[in-house]
Order: C-alpha cells, then structure tokens, then sequence
C-alpha cells in the first residue's frame, strides 16, 4: 500500500446550515480534473452508516470516527474525498486528522463560518426553530455546543461572499499544498 | 463517475472458521498486480464499523449492508475489494450483489465450504465449543443459520485441499472473467 498515490481529505465542519455541503458540491468539479471524487455528507452518511446512532457527544463522535474510517480508506486508494459534516468536536476532528497523518493522506481542514445569528435568522429547513422551541434535542448552535477550529487550513465566511468565490478560496489552498 | 475503473468485489462467505480471511489474504497479491487491494474482514470491520451492533439478524443484515456500501465506494473508485465475512442470510448477499451490479461493479461470490462437523471438530479458537454450551449465542452452524449460496460463482472446499491450492482456483475464477 506505500507506494500509492493519496488523494486529499478536505473536511469541511460547521453549523448545521452553513453551506458545507453546497460548498462541498462546488468545489468537486476543480478536484475532479485530478482525482476521482467522493463526497461524505453527513446527513445522507448517517442513513447508512450510523443509522442507529443518535445525537449524543458518545453517538457524534463514533459517526465521525467512521466517516474519518471511510474517507481514509478511499483517500489511502489516490481518491480526493471531500467530508461535510457538522463534527461539532475538536477532538473528533483532530483524531480524524491523526488516522488520515499516519496514512500520509493529506487532510485539510475548512471551517465554514457563519454568523450564528445569520443562520438562526435564514434557517432554510426550519431546523433552527424547531431546535429552539425543543422540538429537536441536541442542535448544534442551540442546543448542543459547537468546538469553533483552532487552527484549520483555511476559514470560509459563507455569510458574506457567493459560493462561487468560496469555492475560489479553497481551490487557491489545495494548489499552494500541490493538492489540485 | 461512469468513466472510471471499476474494480472487483470478491465476496467470501461461509461459516465461522471455515477460512475465509485465510483465503483472502492468500489471494491478495494475485490481484495486487492489476489493483490495490483491500480487505474488508468481517471481524476487524465490526470494530469500528459496526461497533454497537449485535448478532440478531436485523444487525447482522445491517452491518452487511454497510460492509456492502463501503465495499462499493471502493471498487468504483478502482480498487479490488476482497470482503471475507460469514454473511449467513442469502437476501443480505444478494442485496450486496445487486448494489455492486447497479454501479457496474463486477461481484464474484465464493462460497468458502467445509464440512459443519469437521468445522465443530477443529475450532481453532474455541467459538463452537462455547456456542454449544451457550457461552455464545446466536453463533453461526450452531444456534444461529448459514444459508448456502446456491449460485455463487465458486465454491471452494477448504476442508479438503491446502489454500495455495484454493487461491489458485480463485485466481482462474477471475481470470476467466477479466478480472485479473
């Protein structure tokens, strides 16, 4: 397995509705002229892979052990995965980061920002609302804490600029590391 | 997507001990020649795939499913994917069999064979002689079923010839069909 070429693991965290996975899908085409592409988005992950977990610290953490699990094993294959998902932890975040390092995978963390109050204000599935009147337990932003990145490779503010130039940002990251 | 290799599923099924992970790593190299290779075994899979999973058959089924769902993200990405797990319910193998075909993945089932009676006689790790006094429940060929493939594309005795042997008939199952 040495010898392999790896792909990239480009994990993008935030708050639930910040743009991750619309970022994600924006940036696949600029991979794909090198890589094969997977995407692991979190919500149509879980369906799959952690149907029976729940919300708590215990069940996110072990869902994203699993994704950091998949990604590395495609990554390790010379696939450039791209993760969105909450991972609201910085622990999760650093072990994914550890397993992908003692692989030599590249992993390249984006925060993707956006105002907390902006996104209680768009709320574009109603998730916000219902977390807020108790409806859903364990929201991350409402009811459940969300670990803002310390150190990622690179921050993302989805509340002030188009996709497109977001898109524009990480592109510029992977190729200064020679990854796109 | 479309454009891309598809690697091969060769899934090993049968009953605990019978050899199948034995057998996997023996015919690993023949196709590391043409693919990188990975082992999805059923033991080490459930660690940190399936930790939380029982051995009822609703668990059982689910953990296939994901074994299923892994084994496919790698093989449309190219890469060979020998899954060695008991996978005992014929309806779980065929579901497997027919995500991989929906994606063009080639699947080549081996039904790993070896006499129950011989199996219980040998128990390499003392599995079955705990099942039989109950230490372990819902175990394979004792308290639990194991359907036989009644159409996998090889089946292989491992109770009557050496695993050299064995891989060797593997490798011309594969390359009868181009896939090595």
């Amino acid at each position: 397995m040495t010898d392999r070429v790896r792909g990239p693991i480009v994990w993008f965290t935030g708050r639930p509705a910040a743009g991750k996975s619309t970022l994600a899908t924006a940036l696949r085409p600029a991979l794909e002229a090198r890589w094969p592409v997977e995407i692991l988005d979190g919500d149509e992950v879980r369906e799959w892979l952690s149907d029976e977990l729940g919300y708590s610290r215990a069940d996110r953490d072990r869902n994203i052990a699993r994704i950091a699990r998949v990604a590395c094993l495609l990554a390790r294959n010379g696939v450039a995965v791209l993760v969105a998902a909450v991972s609201p932890y910085a622990a999760a975040r650093a072990q994914a980061r550890a397993l992908a390092t003692s692989q030599a995978i590249p992993f390249f963390e984006v925060f993707v920002s956006a105002s907390p109050a902006l996104l209680i204000q768009r709320d574009p599935k109603g998730m916000y609302r219902q977390a807020q009147v108790g409806q859903i337990p364990n929201f991350t932003g409402v009811s459940d804490p969300y670990e803002e990145p310390k150190e990622p490779e690179l921050v993302i503010h989805t509340d002030t600029e188009p996709v497109a130039a977001s898109a524009g940002h990480v592109v510029t990251g992977l190729r200064a590391r020679g990854l796109i």
